[in-house]
């Protein structure tokens, strides 16, 4: 393996670890009976939807609207758009629909349920379940449910079913607290479907995941399909959820060594915010390691060294601990390569226009990916 | 103005605010006395760069190389790569130089001097100064400070000056500290261009600045040349900083209601964090802005309306002070159209691949920008 040729910061992908990562998360769905559809938001990149489906997923999950048309333009034909829908936005989904994409669409209140069913075309409609307080979606024992759910199936819309995400599983890093949100994610989601169709409604799709919850979850009863993103990747926030090891990161940012301050032993790098993204996600975890921890060119981790701050183009390395090590000049000096593993990987891999990957013979190949909107 | 025909979210750019930011900073630039080269990261779009231009800024300064390569090729060939230059990045710094570009680079070490004095081209240097204990740079009384100056100037390359950012200075909030911090900038950096000079060595160029030194300093004596970026745009930091005013705030996030959740006072929208980026800038500040500040579709700020919080795709809107307020669901329905004024500016701009303009006369027109390196 030979990075010298690429220039930096740029994002390298460790292609084993995502062939790794897709099988691990497949094998767990295989024991579980359920199908998965991944979420492509985290790559936004064919090479590893294909890989996705080729380890078996079904269907793809998408955060915008132009991950849905990019990957239908690339075959992916199964599409659910996890963004409650807004009616601005039905005339791009109407389009996608009538070219073929059998793209379904989510709300989660009576007003976006009846702007879908008056719109003319029969939409295929999720309903979001809130399953743990978190973000969006209806409660799965609010009277209003059925009203959603009556007022897309007798109205011009098809009520395909139910969805939910445990994002609140992001803040646990317990096995058991962890099994236990799997658990209520689960058992909330198929309420809401058993309370449609005692309602006489059909509920044909139960919908759950997040990474966390997905790897945790110990029965799915009830569940047809689980959408997970992040796995392919993982991250130190998932390092930290205890979700997946440190050489299960398949995603880093390689970084030059610009300068050195050493009265306050720092190791400053081209590495800032704009390649690792602003995301602190490891602050109120158990371990903080502020824009990312470090590794060597090889991949190895340095125990204890992380990017401690960062301004656009600059990144600071130094000791976790804060303490003063002058000596990490001669150790790092100038021109050395590191590699910085992310806080998040959707939000680091979100500031590059592609990954340079190291293939399984070391190999340097590339895999475009996407970004807006 | 109509606003419908713009997919959400997207970012908004108001053509008659960034052109009275840029004649306030040049007018400020004449009154000084001194050049204004100013800073392109922050919009890296030509239209942007152009009008800086045409109000009388002289050369440009970058943060990555490809900003040199994507300014050059458009006619831009007076340009400071402002980070820290490492070898490896020489060759294509040279081919740049060689194909007609006047590009500057800077060091703040004797080895990245000796590197760089050493490759066989008279590459054209700066030495970073220090002037505020805040990131890289050498201190002006340092004796190093010299020996760099020795090893440019006697090796092969051509000692151009010094050059310093006070980023510091984003640490403030009191007119008066920031005008000493702009003088602290001005003295320290003058003072290493005398010692300098003092040895015999060249120092032409002097070339201090950061927003909010640039608009709050009172003179800029012994100073050739100021840099500054985010003033095109401003944004929540400067207007916590205490540079702009509200109305001067260029850039905002169009967005669209996509649901609520009464029982918490949450009004959802689809600008997330991939939007609006993982900055929270405004947290340390007097007034934190969570992931930024309301305006109604017009861009009327709402005053004690921010965005609290923020997943990929979701945001979440809601009173400062944290207040449950049930009716926001009533005054902001499903398909409802805001605009979100940013913590950064630089971060923000960077999640998307052109600005939407709206023009003096209020009809659209779209500027390009760039990203990755």
């Amino acid at each position: 393996m030979d990075l010298s040729s690429l220039p930096t910061p740029c994002a390298l992908v460790d292609e084993a670890r995502v062939a790794h990562n897709i099988e691990r998360m497949a094998a767990q769905m295989r024991r579980l009976g359920v199908a998965l559809r991944p979420h492509v938001k985290t790559a936004k990149s064919l090479p590893v939807a294909e890989r996705q489906r080729a380890a078996g997923a079904r269907g793809i999950t998408v955060s915008t609207l132009k991950e849905a048309e990019q990957f239908f333009a690339a075959g992916f034909d199964d599409i659910l758009y996890a963004v409650g829908i807004v009616p601005g936005k039905l005339a791009q989904v109407r389009a996608l629909r009538e070219r073929g994409c059998k793209l379904k669409v989510i709300v989660d209140s009576l007003p976006a349920a009846q702007a879908v069913a008056a719109a003319g075309h029969p939409f295929e409609v999720l309903i979001e379940i809130d399953t743990d307080d978190h973000r969006a979606g209806v409660k799965p024992e609010e009277a209003r449910l059925l009203d959603i759910g009556r007022a897309l199936h007798e109205g011009g819309a098809v009520l395909a079913g139910v969805m939910t995400h445990a994002g609140a599983s992001y803040e646990l890093h317990d096995p058991e607290a962890l099994a236990a949100m799997a658990e209520q994610e689960r058992a909330r989601c198929v309420r809401a479907a058993e309370r449609l169709r005692a309602a006489g409604l059909p509920c044909p799709i139960v919908s759950v995941g997040s990474t966390p919850t997905a790897l945790s979850a110990r029965r799915l009863d009830g569940v047809t399909e689980v959408r997970a993103g992040v796995y392919v990747f993982h991250d130190l926030v998932m390092l930290n959820v205890g979700v997946c090891n440190a050489d299960e990161i398949a995603l880093s940012v390689l970084a030059t060594v610009i300068g050195h301050q050493d009265e306050k032993g720092w190791v400053l790098t081209d590495a800032g915010w704009m390649a690792m993204s602003r995301d602190r996600g490891t602050q109120a975890q158990p371990v903080d390691y502020g824009y990312g921890a470090v590794c060597d060119e090889a991949g190895r981790l340095i125990d204890g060294l992380v990017m401690s701050g960062a301004n656009q183009e600059h990144g600071i390395v130094g000791w976790r601990d804060g303490h003063v090590d002058a000596t990490l000049a001669q150790r790092f000096p100038l021109g050395t390569r590191l590699r910085i593993l992310p806080n998040h990987a959707c939000a680091t891999a979100a500031q590059f226009p592609h990954y340079e990957v190291i293939g399984r013979d070391g190999a340097l190949t590339r895999w475009e990916r996407f970004g807006g909107w």
